[in-house]
């Protein structure tokens, strides 16, 4: 009965999904967006740390999946992305949570067989994985797609901080 | 009598430099070099934060100038320095300080009186001004030189949380 959280960082929003990994499946705890505003720079990467700090202190996840970014757009939007993760990292980091980087490939493989998958697909299946009625917004679902993913991987892989990690079946259990 | 942080955030290493701006000119109070080592990417982060946090309660400065970057060499670059600059700035801004960012144009300006000066001439400017004997190391000398336009510039602007500045002359005092 593990607590996951998944993070989709953005320089304007920061999706959030939390769900319960019950050993049979996932359960669907909660999701949302955290929106930096017009404030400063300083301000919206603290509304990013703080926001993230506030989600695990309400929900109390243990461990924290978050999209490993390889290629961004331009250099100009890499660095505010940069920037909006490095913030979510910290919080993570400071509230004494594992956390796991997975590449969207993988969390379109995890979630939807194949790492070819559009977003819709992708929301679909979270939708489905988690007996969804509504569709989430886009950042909150892609944030729950990177929790799924990470319960899935997560007692295959030796993340840090993680050495007593039981191997599982390497497929995502419907 | 206000103590000032200059931070020169990177990805590898973070300079920081701190100064007494006297009402007659600044004075050397401290500065080095957060290396963060080879952990995971949120080790290493939490190690930008964690220093700058220390730093900050060490010294108690209660404003902090960065360079604002508008180049990164490339998209890969620019996103391992977006994280440690979040890093950075969270820490600052969680520790209640005033953050203003400069870009390097803007030091060098205030520094060495010429937007076209070179790193030496940066590090040569700093000694000076500073009455330092021994030459710091780089990333140490360009967060002094962060610190000493910050000094220069925060009274004639009115930066995020600051409201009651007083107009200073537009040269940086010898």
């Amino acid at each position: 009965m593990t607590l996951i959280l998944g993070i989709d960082p953005g320089s304007r929003i920061t999706g959030f999904g939390v769900v319960r990994d019950t050993g049979r499946g996932c359960e669907y705890i909660a999701s949302g967006c955290i929106r930096t505003g017009t404030g400063s720079l300083p301000e919206r990467l603290q509304t990013v740390y703080r926001g993230v700090s506030e989600v695990i202190r309400q929900y109390g996840p243990i461990t924290m999946g978050i999209e490993q970014v390889f290629m961004a757009r331009n250099a100009d939007s890499a660095l505010k992305l940069g920037q909006a993760r490095g913030a979510a990292i910290v919080a993570g980091a400071e509230s004494g949570l594992e956390i796991a980087e997975y590449t969207a490939t993988q969390v379109k493989q995890a979630i939807a067989g194949t790492g070819g998958a559009d977003k819709q697909q992708v929301q679909m299946m979270v939708m489905h994985l988690l007996k969804l009625l509504q569709k989430p917004q886009i950042d909150a679902s892609d944030a729950l797609a990177i929790a799924l993913c990470h319960a899935h991987h997560r007692q295959s892989l030796i993340p840090h901080g993680l050495t007593q990690a039981k191997r599982r079946s390497g497929r995502l259990r419907l």
